[in-house]
């Protein structure tokens, strides 16, 4: 640069919202992901399986947010060991930006531990706290270039290369592929899959009876035997004998693995950390997008992994 | 730069949330303010008063969205001949930066005068739109540093240099100066002020009743004959002779001049675009905060002013 030049002028920016596109062709369209990760905990496929996603990396802008507990610090410093590694790596590899934030808030659990998770008390405070963490995350991350959104928890360790496309391809406002677990099958002696996110579903009867009779502030939440809901999960939906691109549609949905078309957010929709529709976090979700008038999908036969712990 | 080396690394930034204060002293901490104002008309009066606040401007980043209609195209274009002559001007005056979105969304009303606008079958159509554009502009224009948001409305015409200090000295999550308006008062042959802004408002017994009767996606309005919510509004409540410094707790606010402290957005406050505890947009935001226990507050006797049409 020249000497005694003025300085340049702050960054003034103007975009048309609507040259931003969501297409079923993104890439050729060269639209922006950012890929949303709530990380309690790292695991090394997740990044692995990251770092072979196909699309364009200079197009995916990846956001963190890490509990600053014990478990958060040493996930902290895992993920910024790969992502060291990986920014000043090849060139076509690296991500067109990293945000890892560290959440002020404390974690209402003292334990990550699966049983204490998923204990049905311990949802109301746990699954309000990962809303909160969800929405700093996306308000603090999201900018005037994003046209998608996809949502990965960092405990999915295997989802294909091609996922972003895959998704986008359905062209709808949201979209869930469904989540399995592998683990050992002590009965058949060999490897085998099951159910794990149950946040998938189609509404029923009982479940809207159950809600209308609870008191106010009372969620409802999926899979618990002794809240039986008989609502429609999309993992009891899984075919391999099916149609493998199949869609359904669903009215609540789970964050472990989620495209979201960003104007779907920008519109306002976010993860209530209040009952809302006796519904919370990514249920809630589902359900204030819908009060918005965007569609939930889900992909029964499409399948991520979920660690097992 | 040195010649050959390798090129930097793309960003990859880290963000401690607990460190990102908002504080009564907002200037000693740095904090950063997010100055965001929907615009459908520009007014010079707003500008020139924006260039007079006193708060450093290098802590303020302006955000704008403006709808697509030719009034909008008109207001875009007056917004950056300013823009431009500020951010090239002498360097203490100019801001932080300068985002400007063009809204791709449809506008509900044909007209933007005060008769249209005003009138209660518009509402639910117009303030619906309104929720969205303020929830596109704040979703994509809040980051990692942002400690407060600062709204104020175009045709708010005057304020005072300190009104960022000022507010945020009481502390509090959110915060609405009392907006009034000039007009000349032919009864008395002398210049005059009168009540503008309705929105900010104490509940009452009568307004709850009249929410537990509606339909489901009914919204209570407020400053409407036909539609006694007998509420408490903050505009009867201002008094020249009290305590200039008088605080009420508020359970509805205006988004005319409002200064919310950023964690409250960030924890997913909106603006709803739906019908929220029979609220919407900025009422609904005041409602939706409460839920997740952030508590509104307003200044009767601290006076903004709107422009009179
Ligand atoms: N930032 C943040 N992330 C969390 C917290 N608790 C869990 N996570 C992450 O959020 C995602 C979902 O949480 P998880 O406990 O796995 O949910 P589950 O699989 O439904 O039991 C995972 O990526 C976790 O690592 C938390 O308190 N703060
Ligand atoms: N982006 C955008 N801004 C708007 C639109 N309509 C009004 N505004 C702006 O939003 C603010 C509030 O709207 P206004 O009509 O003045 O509300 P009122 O004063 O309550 O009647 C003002 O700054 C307007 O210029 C719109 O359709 N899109
Ligand atoms: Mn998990
Ligand atoms: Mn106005």
């Amino acid at each position: 640069a020249k000497l005694n030049q003025p300085a340049a002028a702050p960054p003034v920016v103007h975009y048309y919202m609507n040259n931003l596109t969501t297409s079923r062709t993104p890439i050729e369209n060269r639209e922006t992901v950012l890929v949303l990760t709530p990380m309690a905990r790292f695991y090394q496929e997740y990044w692995d399986n990251l770092l072979k996603v196909n699309y364009p990396h200079d197009l995916i802008a990846l956001g963190y947010i890490i509990p600053k507990t014990k478990e958060g610090n040493l996930a902290y410093a895992a993920l910024q060991v790969q992502v060291l590694k990986t920014q000043s790596g090849p060139k076509a590899k690296r991500f067109a930006s990293v945000t890892i934030l560290r959440q002020d808030t404390e974690t209402p659990l003292q334990s990550q531990s699966e049983q204490e998770r998923h204990k049905l008390e311990n949802q109301k405070p746990r699954r309000s706290a990962m809303a909160k963490a969800r929405n700093s995350l996306l308000f603090t991350t999201m900018g005037p270039t994003t046209s998608w959104v996809l949502w990965i928890d960092a405990d999915v360790i295997e989802f294909p290369p091609t996922l972003i496309q895959d998704l986008a391809l359905y062209d709808v406002p949201i979209i869930a592929p469904n989540c399995f677990q592998r683990f050992y099958n002590a009965d058949t002696k060999a490897n085998d899959i099951r159910e794990y996110d149950f946040n998938n579903w189609i509404d029923s009867p009982t479940a809207r009876d159950m809600a209308a009779k609870m008191a106010k502030d009372d969620i409802l939440v999926e899979g618990y035997g002794e809240m039986p809901t008989y609502r429609s999960l999309m993992t009891k939906m899984y075919d391999p004998s099916a149609d493998p691109g199949t869609k359904v549609k669903l009215d609540g949905v789970g964050g472990a693995t989620l495209l979201v078309k960003a104007e779907v957010h920008r519109d306002g929709a976010m993860f209530p950390a209040f009952p809302f529709y006796h519904l919370i976090e990514t249920e809630g979700f589902a359900k204030m997008a819908s009060r918005l008038n965007w569609e939930s999908y889900g992909l029964p036969n499409y399948l991520v992994f979920h660690y097992n712990e």
